[in-house]
C-alpha cells in the first residue's frame, strides 16, 4: 500500500487510503459521526423473476453466470455452516476454472476448512479477503502473499459496511439448510441444519444478486423465513451445502482444564460480588471452553437464589438451553447456534429468537443490544496495560483469528475478559498490545487465574470489590507477574508493509497488521 | 392542478406532475421499468441513543417534538387498529394545537373513526392525504376541499412508494399492541392485540423519525419483534391505543343474503370445474361476508375431495382458522388479522406467519406471492365490458373506498370478482367504468347472480368451462341483462378538476378522481 499515514486517536498509524478507497481514522469511542446515506440498491422489478416463484437454476455455475460473474466483483457468503461449509470453496472453483480474476471474498467468517482457498489467492482469481481469517488463510495474509489490503472488521462493522455502502456485494451466495423455489430460506431443517442465518442478512438485503444454495429444497412457503425470498434472484439445489458434523457439534462441552474452570468459576464469583447477577440480569457469553463454564456457574448461581436471567445473546449451546428449560432463564436472542441442542431449541422453544447482528451488534443503527446487557465475557490473545485488546494476532505478530462480535460486545455495561497470564511461556498482558482490536475504555475487568485486575475507570467496581476475597490487582502487576514467570516477550519481527487493517465498529480504522518477516 | 395533462396507456388523461412531484402516465401491465435506486435513509448512530436501550418518552407531543414536527411533513400511520384506532386523530390533534400546517397525512388505510381529520383539513393542519379514503373522507375529497390532490396507492403501491423514495415519510408513528422500551414491537399481545403489523414495515424500515406508541409495554425483549426496535426513535405509553371491539371482531360471519351466498356458490363452483381446487392449491379471498362463503365453500370441496390447500393469504378469519386447523390447509400467510380467533391462531399455530405488504404486494422487489397464487377473489364496485375494474368510487363519482391490495392481486393465474349485477338499483357491470383501477387483462372472472362472464384472454378458462351447466356468458350481455332491469344508469356528474390521483403498482398514474359537482 502505498500513500499517506496518520496516526490515529490511539497513536496507531493507520493509512488513509485502503485499497483505493478513502479510509477515516479511529476517532475513540463514540466520537466519529457518518454522514450521508444508508447504501440503496437498485430498483428491482417483479415482472422480470418467475410468475410461478420457481426460481430454480440448474446449477452455481449457472447461477454465477446469470449474476453476471466477472473480474473484480465481491463476492460475499455467510458462516453458518462454520467448518463444515462445502458452499465457499465451490464459488470460487467455478470462478477460477471461467477465469476470473480479482475477485474480493466477503466472508462473514472463515474455517479451516478454507484453506482450499489460497489455491485462488494463489491463481490470481481471488484478489484478497475481507474478514476474519483463521489459521492458513491468516498465515498466508500475514507473510504479504495478498495482493491487496485485507480489511478486517467485527460482525457489527460487517453490517455497518454492507449498510453504508463501503462493501458493495455483487454477488451474495448464501447456503441455505432448507428453501422453497422462491427463495424463502431457514436454518432450522434438513440434513445440514445450522438453526438461525442472521449473519446473511445484510447480505441479501443489500447485494446486487442473492443466489440460494441448498440441498433442502420444499415446496412454497419455507417458513420461518431467515432469508426473504423477495430478495432472492435465484436457487440452486446441490446434493450437499455441509458436513453436519462439522456444521454443529453432535454436544459442546464445558473446559476440563483447572486452571480455565478457574478462571470461569472466579469470574462467576466476581460477577456475583459485583451484584452483576440479579433477578432479571442479562448475559453473553461464547461457545468457548471457559465461557461455557462461566454460563454453568451462572446457572448455578441463579438456582442457589432462586432467581432468573432475563436475556442471553447467543452463540446458544445446551448449557444455554438447559439454563432456559430450567426456568432460570427467559429469553434466548441467538444469531447462531452451536450444537444440535440448539438448533432444536431454536426451532421448538417459543422464548428462544432467532436474531440477526443487525439487532445487536450494528453500530449504526438507533441502539444495539449490547450496551443494555449487564455482562459480557471475551476472549483476547494479548491486553495491554491500557486494558487495550487484541484477539486477531498472537505475539509473534501472525494473524490468526477473525474479529468476530468482539469489538461490538465491547460496549456492554461490564466487559470481563478471563484469560490465563500466559500461554506457551508467552504473558497474555503486556505493555502494548500487537494489534488494537479496541481500546481499554471498553474492557472493564482482566480475570486471570493468579489475579483480577479492574480498569481504573470503573471506580464504581472498584468500591463493589473493596471487600472482595478474590485477588484484585493492578493490571501492571498481573503484567509483571507474568514476565517474572515467562521473561518478557520479544517483539514480533514485522517489517513495515500493511497487509491488513483493522476497522472500528464504526468504519475507522483503529490499527494495521503488518507482514511478518 | 395547473399543469400538463397527457392520454395514458388506458386512454385516461393523466397528469404529469402531481403536487409539484413528477408523474410518469401508466403505460400498461409490466410495461414501465422503474430506474434508479431505492431510497436511502440517513446513516444513524447507535451512540445518539440511550444505552440501556429505553426510549420512552413522556408523551406523544414530546416525542413528536423531539422529531422535529414541523410544517408540511409527511406523517404516516398504520391500519391495524381498524375502526378502533384512537392514535392518528391524536397526532394531528396534537399538531393542531401546535399551529402545525401543510401536513401529509400517509395511512396504510383510514375508517370511520378518522373522521374527525376533517377539523384539520379544514383548519389547514394537514394538506392531503395520501392513501385510502373511505366514507366521510372521501367524500370531502370529492367535493374538492381538500387543499392539495391526493394520492390513491394499493397496499403494495405504499410500499414501493416508500422504498423508492417517492414518498418520503419523516415521522412514522406507530400504534403498538406490546412494544418494549427499545421499540421491539408486536400486535400479538395486549388488551388492544391486533395480530400482526406487517403494513407498518415501510414506515418503520424508511421514515426519517419512528414512534412506537403502546398501551401494554413489557421490559425488554418483545419478541416477536414485527417492528425491529433498531429502527425506533422513541417509545410512547398512553392509557388505550384502541377500542378492542373495533380493533378485531369478536367473530366474524358469513354472509346470511341468499343472493350473496349465490354468488359464493357460483364462484367455488366455478373454481372446481375449472379444475383450480386441486391438491396443493393457494388462494386468497377477503374478509367480506361474499368471499368468506366462498372460503367455507373451499373448505367444504376440500373436505369432500379428501385434499389439501397448501396456503392462503389473509386477512385471516376464524373460517381461515378452522380450515387450518382441522387439516385441509398447510400455511397461512396473514397480513393482517379480522378477528380474535386469528390472532388466536397466529399467536399459536406454527403454520399461522405474520407476512408483510412487502412479501405478497411489493411490485419492485424480486417477485410477489400473487403471482403464484392459483386464484383470488376481488370485489369492485364497477366493472366495465373490458374488464377494467372501479373498487374506489361509485358510479355518481364519489370516491368511497380504498384499493387495498386489489392491483397487487389481480396479478394471481385467476382473478375472480364476484358481485351482483345491479346495487341500489344501479347496474354494475357499464360500459366504462367510472375510475379505472386495474386493467381488464388481469381480471380473469366475472360472477354475478345472472350469469358468469369469462375474459376473452382466457382461452384457458373458457375451453374448461364449455360443458359447464354453469351460466356462462359474454360479459357484454350480462350488462345488457342489468340495463334492462335497472336501465342505463346516469354518468357521474363530474367537473374537470382532478381531486386525486390512482397509482398502479409500479408508481405511474392509471387514473384520476374528478370533483363531484
Amino acid at each position: 500500500m502505498k500513500n499517506e499515514f496518520v496516526k490515529n486517536a490511539l497513536g496507531k498509524s493507520v493509512p488513509t487510503e485502503i485499497n483505493g478507497q478513502a479510509a477515516i481514522p479511529y476517532m475513540g469511542v463514540n466520537k466519529y459521526e457518518a454522514k450521508g446515506n444508508v447504501y440503496a440498491p437498485k430498483i428491482k422489478c417483479a415482472a422480470n423473476y418467475p410468475k410461478d416463484g420457481n426460481k430454480i437454476l440448474p446449477t452455481l455455475k449457472s447461477a454465477l453466470l446469470k449474476a453476471g460473474l466477472s473480474n473484480g466483483m465481491v463476492i460475499s457468503t455467510h458462516h453458518h455452516l462454520r467448518d463444515g461449509d462445502l458452499v465457499a470453496n465451490e464459488i470460487f472453483k467455478i470462478a477460477s476454472d471461467l477465469g476470473i480474476k480479482d475477485l474480493v471474498w466477503f466472508p462473514s467468517a472463515s474455517f479451516p476448512c478454507h484453506e482450499a482457498i489460497i489455491e485462488y489467492l494463489d491463481n490470481g482469481t481471488i484478489s484478497r479477503i475481507e474478514g476474519s481469517m483463521n489459521g492458513a488463510l491468516g498465515r498466508y495474509c500475514s507473510e504479504g502473499k495478498m495482493k491487496t489490503t485485507a480489511v478486517l472488521r467485527s460482525h457489527g462493522g460487517r453490517y455497518q459496511a454492507i449498510q453504508d455502502g463501503e462493501v458493495k456485494i455483487d454477488i451474495a451466495v448464501i447456503a441455505a439448510p432448507t428453501s422453497d423455489p422462491f427463495g424463502n430460506a431457514n436454518g432450522l431443517y434438513g440434513p445440514s441444519a445450522c438453526g438461525g442465518l442472521g449473519y446473511a442478512l445484510g447480505d441479501y438485503q443489500y447485494a446486487e444478486n442473492v443466489i440460494i444454495v441448498t440441498d433442502n429444497i420444499i415446496p412454497f412457503p419455507c417458513f420461518p423465513m431467515q432469508v426473504v425470498g423477495n430478495f432472492v434472484d435465484s436457487v440452486v439445489v446441490v446434493d450437499k451445502i455441509g458436513i453436519p458434523e462439522k456444521i454443529v457439534s453432535g454436544t459442546t462441552n464445558i473446559t476440563k482444564s483447572p486452571d480455565r474452570l478457574l478462571l470461569a468459576q472466579m469470574t462467576a464469583q466476581f460477577c456475583d460480588e459485583a451484584g452483576i447477577i440479579k433477578d432479571g440480569f442479562s448475559f453473553q457469553a461464547g461457545a468457548g471452553g471457559t465461557s461455557l463454564a462461566i454460563g454453568v456457574y451462572f446457572h448455578k448461581l441463579l438456582k442457589e437464589k432462586k432467581m432468573k436471567a432475563r436475556f442471553a445473546v447467543g452463540g446458544s449451546t445446551k448449557y444455554m438451553v438447559q439454563m432456559l428449560e430450567e426456568g432460570y432463564l427467559e429469553y434466548i436472542l441467538d444469531a447462531q447456534t452451536f450444537d444440535l441442542e440448539a438448533v432444536r431449541s431454536m426451532r421448538d422453544n417459543k422464548n428462544h429468537f432467532d436474531i440477526s447482528i443487525f439487532n445487536c451488534y450494528n453500530y449504526h443503527s438507533k441502539g444495539n443490544y449490547t450496551t443494555m446487557m449487564d455482562v459480557l465475557i471475551l476472549g483476547a490473545t494479548e491486553i495491554d496495560t491500557k486494558f487495550n485488546g487484541n484477539v486477531v494476532t498472537h505475539s509473534d505478530g501472525y494473524l490468526l483469528h477473525g474479529i468476530g462480535g468482539w469489538q461490538n460486545c465491547a460496549f456492554s455495561k461490564c466487559t470481563i475478559i478471563p484469560i490465563p497470564l500466559f500461554r506457551d511461556r508467552i504473558p497474555v498482558i503486556k505493555d502494548d498490545v500487537t494489534t488494537i482490536c479496541g481500546p481499554g475504555e471498553l474492557v472493564d475487568v482482566i480475570v486471570t487465574e493468579r489475579g483480577i485486575a479492574i480498569n481504573p475507570l470503573r471506580e464504581d467496581l472498584i468500591d463493589k470489590m473493596k471487600k472482595s476475597k478474590l485477588p484484585i490487582k493492578p493490571i501492571e502487576q498481573l503484567k509483571e507477574e507474568g514476565e517474572k514467570i515467562c521473561g518478557k516477550p520479544a517483539k514480533a519481527n514485522l517489517s513495515d508493509e500493511v497487509v491488513a487493517v483493522v476497522k472500528w465498529v464504526d468504519g475507522t480504522v483503529i490499527d494495521t497488521v503488518k507482514k511478518v518477516l
